[in-house]
């Protein structure tokens, strides 16, 4: 198996999809959403449907969105990462060259998982994890005056923060009783300052998350965190827990009460269903239910393997993804979840897809011919509707939309006004901003017009679950890597983050050296703002 | 005083500004950052520095905009719209019609306020408003078991919700001792649900906001809050304040115990600083430092009467805006704050920029020939660095950002790492991050190069605190209005928010139909999912 690995311009398919681009289907002509169409184009895998009538494919479409799929090796690439291909690498050019199996952390259901030794390592850490959370629900592990710790702080950044942070939102209805996750993340100061003011450190743990053990905003925010316990006369090796790799410096018993392992094959954006998620959801939720969460994204990474689109949740939002950005020239995406408890998941969504995908070289190191990952954003409705929507139905640009809705609430306190519920108030809104963004609305009044012509979809399922949400996790993480195979770029790699951390580190620098001169006064009128500015603008480039 | 009010493409500096825009100012160039540019390119007023030597603008460019600002009339339509002229209206069509005066509430400190009579409503309502704080504080006015009040949850949509919640979030610190608010927006049941559950509604008042008392969302929260208080067995009388309209269904006082006023020539967008976020507000930081919030906004509202872009902020925001959108082609705006309690800041902007300039017809209802409001997103910086920067400094579209910082945090509780302070590493991020954009770096590894010359401006002031809140509120709605002047839009209106509303209507109709048929069964297969829209699909738009 050697999947083509060619630009995604030099496909059989493109030209034909650049042709077929020139007229899409147009959702404003009357009679476009007709029952057979709404009927035909529904996806239907691992719990969710994918209700995508109202994008602007016809089967024609679809067929030679499924060409070049099968031409780009997508599926194949996918099967190839999870049985521990080396994927995240440029050739010819220094890089990570790192095998890429998050999809192993999960695939602890089989006999045999497609890639064992991963898959065995994921085990071990659970079961540690298991046994730990076993002996503070049992009141075997307490703190220091026996009582049992309710609270857990989560110091990370970026995958270490954005999707624990997003699934522990999501899922926070199913928390075991008493127990609340609370999360520090920005370098700012007042990030920390906001939480340590309002807990008990007494019946706190401190999770400290970090593969390499040296990001300087985590361990900036431990020693904040640290100092905090020791002034309340406790001694923060009881209470901090490390989740690192194997052989950083946060691998110190001496510091830690526990410590769990990630290993160098998992990115920090994919990272969720390791350790770097595990730890806090399974405190907030248990064993259980983590490992509901789990076997959600393991059904979901099976569904993936599959090469029929019309069959495969994750291929189909890929291909339909970039039959939008690629032949249609639009170059943002809005995820619009119709859940409060999703309320974090589309930030998750911006690091998970934008570091992937926001790429402008080839997997050869060549400059792409195309364009790539588009920019992601959104927030939940209905607030939405009262906010941006307006520029959605009525702006001078095109957006696509992924909806995802569920059929029933979460908590099920619910209220019938009118006759009708706030979960159906909730998910009418949905399927009609759906309908309205593809119809739109002839008026005489041009102000009160709507072209219409506006491409959605909606990820639909019945309940907002730990299974549920594992899958919706995975469903994200398999559409984003098909659409890097589909590209040819490396999505698993950062290299685009490191000039601005080596330009802080040399500003630091420039600030630590002003201080040790004597004549360095800190409260001087403008020390951090445009005079520095000025500095670090005259300090050249290697 | 007539301003010209004619097509963005019409004016005479519009042709100029293309030609000079085939050869934009290009960061990358060796010493394109000279000491000299970084120093002329900082705009100073109302306690805000703009840094924008990051932008793509030379002398001569920013000559032009001016020009352009001056053809276009925009800060004499500023005036206008403050002394009380109906701005909000769409010429020969049917429309709102209405005066556009939410400056107004703020213009309280001078002895002439710009528009006499909207002053002095709003300093009426500010004076009951003081009266109840009053009240509040000195224990006149408590709970029915004589317990002062400690939580105020704050039920609102869009407007009502979204600014309010994050001046709120960002002034947190502020705040009187043992008070809180929370928020519930949604119709979505879990939203109310999670917050119903973890308070005490015996020390809890309920704020109701809605101009017009009848929107779906809060009438709906409203009534799941009213139906908690009465399972704990209160009175919801003793505890519901209403924000609205003078005659709407909110002014009752059998069902509230005060009623404060909002007038329809304040916007939803805009009314941050009328009774819709003052009430919330002067609860959690009491009435002066609420004075000192309307202090901010007013000082940069009258920074903003200023003809010259280089010494009005906000005129330089919306002009360098106008450049990166309509000559540069650029469609989204990344505000990147790098202050964690700025953490909804974005969102509140997301409805204010986008609500108000996400148009596609002039003000006299014909089609654009020119691109209006971007897509705004972000989210605080050094978070959004570990999540989509990669995107912004490696991917395929370039992506202005507008950085906003503080030289000190807000609460001061900071820590000494490697010689810096984690304010200082902020900063110094925020710095490196302007600089990288605009600089680049050349690499013989294609993947760890960057192309540099992306634009960006740094929004710069002393601390977050009411008054710089306050001035960074009006800043931008300053920058918004000033846009749609030239942009010869409605920035006023809302009509693409309409047909959603219309079709969600039509379908719960139908629900509720469903609901009478006696065969109908809640819990059959799929009542809310693919049947219903195939249902939808047929309905027919009138």
């Amino acid at each position: 198996m050697n999947p083509s690995r060619r630009n995604l311009n030099l496909l059989p398919g493109y030209s034909k999809l650049m042709e077929m681009a020139r007229q899409p289907f147009d959702l404003s002509s009357p009679d476009a959403l007709t029952t057979e169409r709404l009927a035909a184009q529904v996806c239907r895998a691992a719990g969710f449907e994918i209700l995508y009538a109202t994008e602007r494919v016809d089967q024609a479409v679809l067929d030679a969105l499924q060409s070049l799929a099968d031409e780009s090796g997508a599926v194949e690439q996918f099967l190839m990462m999870k049985g521990g291909a080396i994927m995240n690498r440029i050739e010819g050019f220094a890089c990570e060259n790192r095998q890429v199996l998050h999809t192993a952390t999960r695939d602890i259901f089989a006999a045999a998982p497609r890639q064992p030794a991963a898959t065995e390592q994921a085990r071990q850490e659970l079961a540690k994890l298991d046994q730990f959370l076993t002996e503070l629900e049992s009141g075997v592990l307490t703190n220091q005056a026996g009582e049992p710790f309710t609270d857990l702080i989560n110091i990370g950044i970026g995958g270490s923060d954005l999707g624990p942070r997003a699934v522990y939102h999501a899922l926070a209805a199913y928390s075991l009783p008493n127990r609340r996750v609370h999360f520090i993340s920005n370098v700012d100061p007042d990030d920390a300052a906001q939480f340590l003011s309002g807990i008990d450190p007494a019946r706190t743990l401190v999770n400290v998350v970090s593969k390499s053990g040296t990001t300087l905003e985590t361990l900036t925010n431990e020693e904040l965190a640290r100092a905090a316990f020791a002034r309340a006369g406790l001694d923060s090796a009881r209470h901090f827990l490390a989740v690192t790799g194997k052989g950083s410096p946060l691998e110190n018993p001496d510091r830690y009460l526990r410590t769990f392992y990630m290993y160098d094959y998992i990115g920090g954006r994919y990272s969720t269903t390791s350790m770097v998620g595990a730890v806090l959801l399974g405190f907030a939720l248990g064993n259980t239910r983590f490992i509901e969460f789990l076997r959600g994204a393991n059904c979901m990474d099976q569904a993936a393997e599959n090469r029929n689109l019309r069959e495969n949740p994750a291929l189909l939002l890929a291909m339909l993804g970039i039959w939008n950005r690629n032949f249609l020239g639009l170059d943002t995406l809005a995820i619009l979840p119709y859940s409060q408890p999703l309320c974090r998941f589309t930030a998750h969504l911006q690091q998970c897809d934008m570091e992937s995908n926001g790429k402008s070289v080839t997997r050869l190191g060549e400059t792409l011919a195309y364009k790539t990952g588009p920019i992601v954003w959104g927030e939940p409705g209905t607030n939405g509707q009262h906010a941006f929507y307006q520029l959605l139905h009525q702006g001078t640009i095109t957006v696509p939309v992924e909806f995802i809705g569920f059929r029933e609430s979460q908590q099920g306190q619910d209220i019938q006004i009118n006759r009708t519920s706030s979960q159906e108030k909730l998910i009418a809104n949905l399927l009609a901003q759906a309908l309205a963004l593809a119809t739109g609305q002839e008026n005489p009044n041009p102000n009160r017009a709507f072209a219409g012509n506006r491409p959605s979809l909606i990820i639909l399922a019945d309940r907002l679950d730990p299974f549920s949400m594992g899958g919706l996790l995975a469903l994200y993480e398999a559409k984003i890597v098909l659409q890097g195979f589909v590209w040819n770029i490396n999505s698993f790699d950062q290299e685009g983050v490191q000039l601005g951390k080596v330009l802080a580190n040399r500003l630091l620098n420039h600030f630590s050296g002003l201080k040790q001169d004597k004549n360095y006064n800190g409260k001087a009128k403008d020390p951090l703002g445009y005079a520095l500015l000025s500095e670090a603008g005259m300090l050249k480039l290697s």
